[in-house]
């Protein structure tokens, strides 16, 4: 591999990976049923629902993000099903699609990209049908924007007895997810962002409500390697039952990852996290950019920055990338518009300061007109006052 | 991590993996849109269309086995649609449970465990009736038994027009799959087994007639994340599309694993696969050992052995651990008759001997009638004659 292995990845996920997390993930690879292996799945299983905060049970499956979200759909809608799917972006969307492959009819509110899902336009969308579920993206990574999840599952569980299906694949173990609290009956992550891991994991949450319902549906899920009843087993005597082969060293690495999470402390975390990404927007304004996402519904983990004028796309990105930097394009309709950053996983303040610095003197070097330093002082004065 | 890392892993997947991939599996995770990664990604690709021998496109998905065998069947197969699921053991009937979960009908051909689909019974099960799809386990990790998959082929494909989807997780990489010579639709594998990576990797290939199919079925593929349509882009331009976050990491393993392969050459490697497996299985018939598998079906990967009277087995496989070597249990009926060894991806002669000699160590240890020495003799005059 010639790549440059210190590049700093400031992209969207994977994010920036601890040596410790790489070291787990090269271990010698045991047997998917050994008990030694059992021992390190069932500690990441319990982790796991401290993070997602809940006692129910949780699955942790080899495949992406995207594999997550299906599972979540899959097991909740039948075919002919009615879901309102709340679409604020890019990532919302494959909500609409999923459910359409699985026969059920979206109905899709959609939301302006950079703004969130208002509660009040949930409840008015939700009035006069019967929906079998409500999908909503927690952190929107193609725009930065956070949409204000616990509100919304109020409403859902108020006014329907919708199944709420929420994707934090953005956000957890980065920002604020309760999944018991806020009534999330699935709650779909992936292991590339927040938690730090290379990709190749589906991280679940799934209630008493979701499981039973799954005693009694009509029509049998229509996706056999997701559906929950073939996995609960295996997560509940992890190496003790079979299902399909669990991928064993991003096990190891989820362990270890979960582990150092919580010796952070998730409330220390997230605070972390949002302090960060006030910096790291503190100076983007500072540099007069327009940031995606509104005031007030910015999420603490990726933000997506407009380019001024005359600034192209490629060329920012290379140049962004010769200066040892990753940072990721925009999506869909905005692509080529501007760039996104993550600031979330193992974020820290040397690699916030270096990457406002590199887009300093990217945006410099292409002839943007501003005073050298304006973004990075104002990410140390925002550091300071919050810290 | 507790857990005695020098533990030999003879189990049927994982199997054991070379240090040289543990270190590329640990290499900095960087952005999955990096150019550099596509650098690598593509020729990972490239290598693979290699060993699955073919000129067709080819998948390599986040996800296991399993997946990859639910990605195969949910792409040719729609909602009513007849399939013949020939079913040879335990990982033959997940195909009948995909087939279902899709909404179509399975026509099952049950063979016996431990004997192979005959191509003259596959040739009368194909009579009479239309049918969408055929699909056949290559080797059943079950029994140890391999299935004539060019045979088959060839009758599929002269009786029927349905498309020929064909189970390699337990053989690519280890004994010939010849995808374009012998007619595959849709071979389906994993990273696991053969290919010697920790598990975590889908890798599929699917010719021309099935993505022509695939614009003109009547239903929409009811699997979005196994949609092949999907991922091609991706697939062709590697980082240059966008469909899922692919495990970064896991195709940094696949590439340097797919290079030694290929480093070592194909039919050097089918014939190593062979004489380790010919030995290891003349070794047990000296032991007096019954092989699950009928003798000329037995395959070259894998040997499930049952036990002699009086032997548990708990006791059996954990003081082979205790020996330093796991061995898998025997599955479904056979749950607790026999172990199994899978001898296949990096297994050289001294894994073969070692593991001959522990079996020997732990058989007379618990009270077996036979003369120490007898397998370990007979395995290397096997190796002798035949290399």
């Amino acid at each position: 591999m010639s790549m440059n292995e210190r590049r700093l990845v400031m992209a969207t996920g994977p994010t920036i990976v601890d040596p410790k997390i790489l070291r787990a993930l090269s271990k010698p690879t045991v047997s998917s049923m050994d008990p030694d292996f059992g021992e390190i799945f069932k500690r990441a299983l319990e982790d796991l629902k401290k993070v997602f905060m809940t006692k129910d049970d949780v699955f942790v499956v080899a495949g992406s993000g995207t594999l997550a979200l299906e599972m979540a759909v899959a097991n909740v809608v039948e075919p002919g099903d009615k879901v309102l799917n709340i679409v604020t972006g890019f990532f919302g969307d494959y909500f609409v699609k999923i459910v359409e492959a699985h026969g059920a009819i979206p109905k899709i509110l959609e939301i302006p990209w950079g703004k969130p899902a208002k509660p009040e336009i949930v409840k008015e969308a939700l009035k006069g049908e019967r929906f079998k579920a409500v999908t909503v993206t927690h952190v929107e990574t193609s725009t930065g924007v956070m949409n204000p999840i616990r509100e919304i599952g109020e409403i859902v569980h108020e006014l329907t007895d919708a199944y709420y299906v929420v994707d934090s694949v953005c956000s957890l173990g980065g920002i604020e997810v309760r999944v018991d609290d806020w009534q999330i009956d699935v709650c779909a992550s992936g292991s590339q962002k927040c938690i730090a891991l290379p990709p190749g994991l589906a991280l679940l949450s799934a209630n008493k409500r979701v499981l039973d319902y799954l005693e009694k549906r009509k029509t049998p899920v229509n996706f056999w390697y997701g559906d929950f009843r073939n996995w609960l087993p295996v997560m509940r005597e992890p190496t003790k039952k079979y299902f399909a082969t669990p991928a064993v060293n991003l096990i190891y690495a989820l362990a270890e990852s979960l582990e150092m999470i919580l010796a952070e402390g998730l409330e220390n975390r997230f605070r972390r996290h949002h302090i960060f990404a006030e910096a790291f927007r503190a100076a983007m304004k500072a540099l007069k950019l327009r940031l995606v996402a509104d005031e007030g519904c910015a999420a603490d983990t990726v933000t997506a920055v407009y380019y001024p004028e005359k600034i192209e796309d490629l060329v920012f990105r290379n140049e962004m990338k010769n200066r040892g930097i990753a940072v990721a394009s925009t999506l869909g309709p905005l692509k080529g518009k501007g760039f996104r950053v993550g600031h979330m996983g193992n974020v820290n303040q040397n690699d916030i300061m270096s990457t406002i610095a590199a887009i300093e003197a990217t945006l410099k070097s292409l002839g943007y007109n501003f005073n050298l330093g304006v973004g990075l002082a104002e990410a140390e004065n925002k550091i300071l006052s919050l810290k």
